[in-house]
């Protein structure tokens, strides 16, 4: 005996979810059908509603309704510094530190050719468009440390040479709070090159 | 800032799943829309589908798309053996281990009056119906061991004496191939009680 298809074809849907098999896929199925249909309709709704409302901000490309993401549209945000990061995850994430009070440019990618990732794919053409336009007084770099977010980091750099851009990067080092017998060895490493007098 | 209200919707609604708290619904909604919009719009018209498409078989409360489920409908079953279940995931369990050939009949809970779960509640009249018109041999209780499902084994047993009805109880005690240091202690004591001559 099998799953009915309805069943089977909801159980294959969940997998598309990150961390998600057919194990717990298999109990997210059975926990909506036997506990929770509301909420599963709720679900599907929310979805298909997400999937086709979310657009990119025209200015930033990060999630956006209208036009603007909230960001580019809040006038007390300072729309001459823009940090670029990867993701609207990421966005997410600096929003939440509390710390920022720029703009963002969301790259949704980082440069890497092997898989079809060029400038353009990332929006760098718009960036540089802005940059020449004279709108962004600051770049902040927050685009990571793997090698694609390096690359990514170093093409921007070159982009803005020549014009009167300031751009830095965000420090890396051991996370705030945490015990430094669970951070990696390569940032350690790079904590160490980057001490400070105190 | 906050998410955009589209995407906040959709962490809310995601968080209906069990296991998934806010953190990871955020990862789930970022994730799906960042890349993978299709998958997206797959799974809200797989679960507008299943919440609206899956009933009750008319025999057995088991989940069904039309009157009978695959286990009622399916002649080479023996249909005068019934196995009492919790849940439409335990017959999925049963039917994995192969070993089972007769049908089942699912209460959709256990009997539990504190949380208005009486015998109606759990179908126990309509299986009452079909012990009474003689159409069921052998009755197999799989209720589990929790006091709700003892209640529920015990009511059955009840119901049944004095009916050529025969009643058994799947076994319990260490499951195969468990290493004995990860039984918990009631299922131990439970498997000591229970020991056979070997
Ligand atoms: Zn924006
Ligand atoms: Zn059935």
């Amino acid at each position: 005996m099998k799953h009915s298809p309805l069943v089977q074809g909801l159980i294959d849907a969940f997998t598309c979810l990150p961390g998600v098999g057919p194990r717990s896929a298999q109990r997210m199925a059975y926990h909506l059908l036997e506990r929770n249909r509301e909420g599963g309709r709720h679900l599907a709704a929310a979805l298909g509603q997400a999937m086709d409302g979310v657009r990119q901000c025209e200015r930033c490309r990060n999630f956006a309704e209208g036009g603007l993401c909230p960001v580019c549209a809040d006038s007390r945000r300072d729309q001459g510094q823009v940090c670029v990061v990867s993701s609207p995850a990421d966005v997410i994430a600096i929003e939440q530190s509390g710390e920022y009070r720029g703009r963002y440019f969301v790259l949704l990618g980082q440069l890497s050719p092997i898989d079809g990732m060029g400038p353009r794919q990332i929006g760098l053409d718009q960036l540089e468009e802005q940059v020449q336009a004279g709108s962004i007084n600051e770049i902040i770099l927050a685009t990571g440390t793997t090698i694609e977010g390096e690359a990514t980091a170093h093409y921007i750099l070159e982009m803005v040479a020549g014009t009167a851009v300031t751009v830095s990067r965000i420090a890396q080092g051991v996370p705030m709070g945490g015990e430094l017998e669970f951070v990696d060895g390569a940032t350690l490493a790079h904590a160490f090159r980057g001490r400070r007098p105190v």
